[in-house]
Formats: C-alpha cells, structure tokens, sequence
C-alpha cells in the first residue's frame, strides 16, 4: 500500500488476519501505518523510482489516497505491475471535471457543473443564483478543494489561486449518503449498507450505519449506482461513492474514492467483513466477504478530531471507563486542533435506540477532544 | 509480549486499535507475531539478560505463554520491572500440584489428585479405577503433559520418563466449558459469557459461544469460580479456567492459563471488546471492556489444523468464496500435520441455528484442513 496514514494502517490489521504479507510505502517512519507495520519503507510516493523500488517488492500494489501522479501509475502499469485500482480509474478521483463528464455520460445523476475560468464564466454558469460551489479540478490550494462563495468578493478570492477551476451548482440536500463498494479484477461486486454521513466544515464526524429511515428504493438505487460506477470505471478495490440525498429523495452524486473511506471504518466492528479486510481480498483478485452487519445491529462511528489540549490518553481512560462498550480506534498521530486523529465505534441492537447510540458515540468523541472551542 | 506465536501476534493487531505501543520478544524473526508487528526484538524466554533488555524497552510486561522461568519472573519484579501476570500468579500455571493444591485450599472443586512417583503411589490414589490421568506437575515430557493411562504397561511408560508427576482421577464429564474473565491491578473484574469447548486428542478443535443450553444458575457460578481465582491468586490479565461439565450439572476445574486463550478467539468478531484487547487493557490497567456478544449473536470458532498439503492458501480461496460471512484468521506459521495454522469464526444472529452455523464453521476448517489421513 502506497500511502502511510490511518488507512495504510488499519489496513496493516486487517492483513494480519487474513494472512497476506502487507508492505507500506510511508513518508516517514512516523506516519500513522509505519508506526505499526513490519514492513515500512520510507519514500515519496511523487517519486518513479521510490514507488518502483517499492513495487518490485510486491505482487500487487494500491492506495491509501490518490495523490500518486498519473505518469508514474502508467509508467508502472507499462512495466507489467498490478496497479489496483490503475490509472484508468484513478483519473477519475484526480480531476474532478473528468469525473463529473463520464458521469454525466454514464447517465449518473450530479450536480449541475462546469468549468470556469472567470467570473464572467462563473456568471455565465450561475445566473446571479448564489452560493455558488467553486472546486479545484485537481488537488487544490492550501490543503482546500472547496468553496462554497457567497458573494463576487470571495469568488474573486478563489479565482485569484490561478488554479483549475470548475463550478457547480449549490445542493440543498437532506443530508448526505455514502455508498460503499468493492470490486474485484474478476468483476465480482459486494455492496455495503447505504450509511449516512454527517459533515461539519466539510469534515466527517460521524457515520450512522445503515443509513436510518432510508427507504428500501433509495437504498437499492445507491447501491446500483455505486456498483455500476466501479463497473463502468474499471475499479479494482473499494470504491465510496458520496451523495447528497435531496429534499425530494433524489440523489445526487458528490464525490468518489477509490480506497477503504471513512463513511466505511463502522465496518470494523460493525460488518462481517471489515471494508479493510474487502479492500486487501479485491485488489488481490480474492472472493469477497460478506458485507453484511449481524442480523438486527447498526453501527454508529464519530471521528475523533484533535482539540487543543494533546493530553487526549490521559482522557481516554475516562471514556472507557464510562461507557465500556465504546470501542476506540487511534492513529498514532500528534494532536492537532482539528486533524483526525482517531475515531469511536459503537455497534447497537434490537432493543437500542439509534438516537441514544449517537449520543454516546458523541460523547465518547467530543471528550476526547476537550480543549477545544468549537468542542461539541 | 514476551513470546512471538500467535497469541502475541492477534495482540499486536488488537493493540493498533488501541494506540498503544506494542513490542514483541520472539525466539525469531520467523515466528507468528514477529511476522507481522512493528517493534519485534529477537531473544530467547529463558534467557535473563534477553527479558531484562526487552523489559527495559517496556512499560509493563506480559507473556503469550507460561514458559518464562519463575526465577527470572522474580528478579525482574525484584528490579521494578511490572511484570503482568506476576510471578505469584504465574506459578500456578507451571506448577501444576501447586494450582490443584492452592484451588482447593480455596473451595474450588477439582479433580481428586495427588502427587505420585511409582506405581505402588498410583495403585494407591486410584484403588483399581480405570483409566487414571497422568500429568506433569510442571512442562511435560516430548511435547506432552497429560496421558490418559488406561493399564499398567501405559503407567509404567509415563513414570519411565523421571519428570515430577501427578495422578488425577478420570473425569466422565459431558462436555468442556471455558470460562475467561480479566482482572486488573486496581482489582476491576470482567468476565465474558462461559463457552463450550470441543477437544479432540486434547486440543481444542472447536468453540461455541456462548455454551449451548447452559443452565443460568451454571453459567453464573463459572464466572464466579473465575473471577474468584483471578482474585485470589492475584491475576492480572486475562485468566481463563478450563472446566469439566460432570453429568449431574456440576463443574470441576480442569486447567488454568493466564493469557489470552484460544477458547476466547471468538471474542475477535463475537465481542464488543476482543479478549486481546482485554488483556492488554488488564495489563495496563485501563478500565474494562464490554465483555457482551452484541444482543442476540453467537459466535462459533473452529481451529484451523495443519494437514499433509502445505497449500492452504490454494483452498483458501475456495472457502472463501463458498461462505463468505466466514472470517479465517491465519497466523502466518508454516502447514504441519496437526499444528494449529489458524481459525475460523462465523457470527451467527437470532434467526440462525446454532448446528448450522457449526456445520458451516467445521465444513471451512476441515477443507483448509485437506490431505490429511484423519481429517474430519
């Protein structure tokens, strides 16, 4: 796995069940997966021949993110490495307006979009509607690849970045749903429970799994799409398909990612097969697992954000102390204000109360966050 | 953890969830946990200078087996180091005269025993009964610590070996029960739901969680008789009492081991708090984990036997493609006729039949198990 944060990481767990040999390529020895895996080599992921080096020590490679530049997957690809997914797919989580096209001609419903240059393009595209959503085509610029703009100043601010830039329009959803697949080189398909995610400044903080009151329709109909988009787009491993589920219960395509996501870490405790464990066994052209929660449970997971004081394990004992079925996952990362740095679990049954779960996950969160203003 | 097999190496999974910092003493670089954990140190058990190098890296120490000699254990704890279980308590798990005298100095009901070191102390302690259980009051004999004698000639074989030796009498009982709970230093107790066991030529094949139709009342004095002797021998980490179900609903200690144990691997899908996390939360004097299957789950675990074809992982795929709510877990050891290579665990909810799932469980373990002359 390229990529030495959380994912790599709870990925590295999730091979030592299932037996295979699991190699991280990793920054620094003091990335999330590198404090815990065997096998970490140190090297950029931006580099050909760091990711060479590394490819030549596996059978098969893949992600945990999306940044490794297209040229170097192709390279490899030429080389005769298994690049799960490869480049093909890939291209689709590095530029955005490419995304959005072969969607739209794939018939995927998504926000109204195009690309835009300047104001008089974003005028163009808007017609005085506002807010109006600017997004970098790729990347972006100072850590952000979103803005939502209420005004010409600050789509002036945005424009000024001299970056790619595409807008699209404002949806005023319901909420937001995530759509969980794996896919294999062999085209098998395996769908997750539909969750639902909840976002505060554009960041995960807790996903409730299966997504509550979803009618059975809308479930189907997003499981569909996600794995008709893998299909279509040459997926090999997970893909999570974001979507805004609209007043009327449309849905509307947000965004993907081709690696295990966080609307799918409820999968740990909460599915018979873990979304890391499915990752590992499509990218290795294995049967899938079951994705399945036992019979009559739900999962709720909040992430847990650093808040301001870094002392968070002199906290953590209180959170198991007081709720001793809360399961906490940490990253091995420093405390920052903000960074995910862990996340909690709390798989609920027949006779529990979605509501009352929440809660407690919340809680579990939110004090191990003390310090923080925004604390909630 | 000092010992690298597969009980260090499950640990090392639990432990990245955790957070914590977890460090392997393996006898080598090829062993079950050292394969697969981040921080692995190469050294021997036995060794004094080996464990106080490693301890002196740690925290707090804990074991995967019983084998640390006890003089090495006190000179540690004489030193400082926390050593978790102590040596008070590991002791009665390599000695076995000692544990049977200790438990029943405290009520626990055992198996009549008593030391013996020829054939006129056998015919004394048994009067005539066949067949007359042999063990070795501490280790064993080429691998073997019990024998079931059935007739002098077998005594005689057994005594011939000159290890220190104790008879027990035979217990006709109905079933084995396995009952875990974790003590921590501050004297907090948890104990999971008692299960039922099924050896096959005295090694485990086979867990059912919780044990099929076992009587409340039984149930409730199991976990009682384990946490008292957690208690009173001073345990700390997991302790797991392995006992007999006579026919008349009575239970008999049999064994004691203080680690995570194999009848608590289960506990990994089946458990809101793996017994490896447990253990480590024991040792470190964490607060407790839920020790609750989630409302209306079972678990059944079947042990995973090496057999004559080495490929296991050729079948592997096949197992998992015919169930895939199957979850294998491999320990990374190389195939050997009869040496447990891994373990399957399946999950079933309250509309699955409990012989079903058992079938299902076996029918995986005995495919992996293929070639094998008496593979079942």
């Amino acid at each position: 796995m390229v990529g030495g944060g959380q994912l790599a990481r709870m990925t590295a767990a999730a091979a030592v069940g299932l037996g295979v040999t699991f190699l991280v390529l990793s920054e620094s020895d003091k990335e999330s997966a590198a404090l815990v895996t065997h096998d970490v080599t140190v090297g950029s992921h931006r580099s050909l021949s760091d990711v060479s080096a590394f490819a030549a020590e596996c059978d098969v490679i893949t992600f945990d993110h999306e940044h490794v530049p297209g040229p170097i997957l192709a390279k490899l690809e030429s080389e005769g490495v298994l690049v799960r997914p490869g480049s093909g797919a890939l291209r689709y989580t590095q530029d955005k307006l490419a995304m959005r096209e072969r969607l739209t001609a794939l018939g995927v419903p998504c926000p109204r979009f195009a690309p835009v240059a300047s104001l008089a393009d974003v005028a163009a595209f808007a017609g005085g509607t506002w807010p109006v959503v600017l997004k970098a085509v790729s990347g972006g610029y100072d850590g952000r690849g979103v803005w939502v703009c209420e005004s010409t100043g600050e789509l002036e601010e945005v424009l000024a970045h001299g970056i790619p830039l595409m807008a699209e329009e404002f949806v005023p959803f319901q909420r937001e749903l995530a759509a969980l697949v794996a896919r294999s080189p062999s085209g098998q398909g395996a769908a997750y429970p539909v969750v639902q995610t909840v976002q505060v400044d554009g960041i995960c903080r807790e996903v409730i799994a299966p997504a509550p009151g979803l009618s059975q329709d809308t479930a189907v109909e997003a499981e569909a799409m996600a794995l008709k988009i893998a299909a279509e787009l040459g997926v090999t491993g997970l893909l999570a398909v974001e979507l805004f589920e609209t007043s009327h219960g449309g849905l509307l395509v947000n965004e993907l990612a081709m690696r295990p996501h966080n609307s799918g870490h409820w999968t740990i405790e909460g599915a018979r097969t873990s979304q890391f464990e499915q990752h590992l066994r499509a990218v290795l052209d294995l049967p899938l697992g079951s994705c399945a929660p036992p019979e009559g449970t739900f999962t709720v997971m909040a992430n847990l954000l650093g808040g301001t004081d870094p002392d968070v394990f002199d906290r953590y004992i209180h959170v198991m102390a007081a709720d001793p079925a809360v399961k906490v996952h940490f990253y091995g990362k420093e405390v920052r204000v903000g960074r995910k740095i862990g996340h909690v679990t709390i798989v609920g049954g027949p006779e529990d109360d979605v509501a009352e779960v929440r809660d407690r996950a919340r809680r579990a969160a939110s004090y191990l966050r003390w310090g923080t203003e925004d604390g909630d």
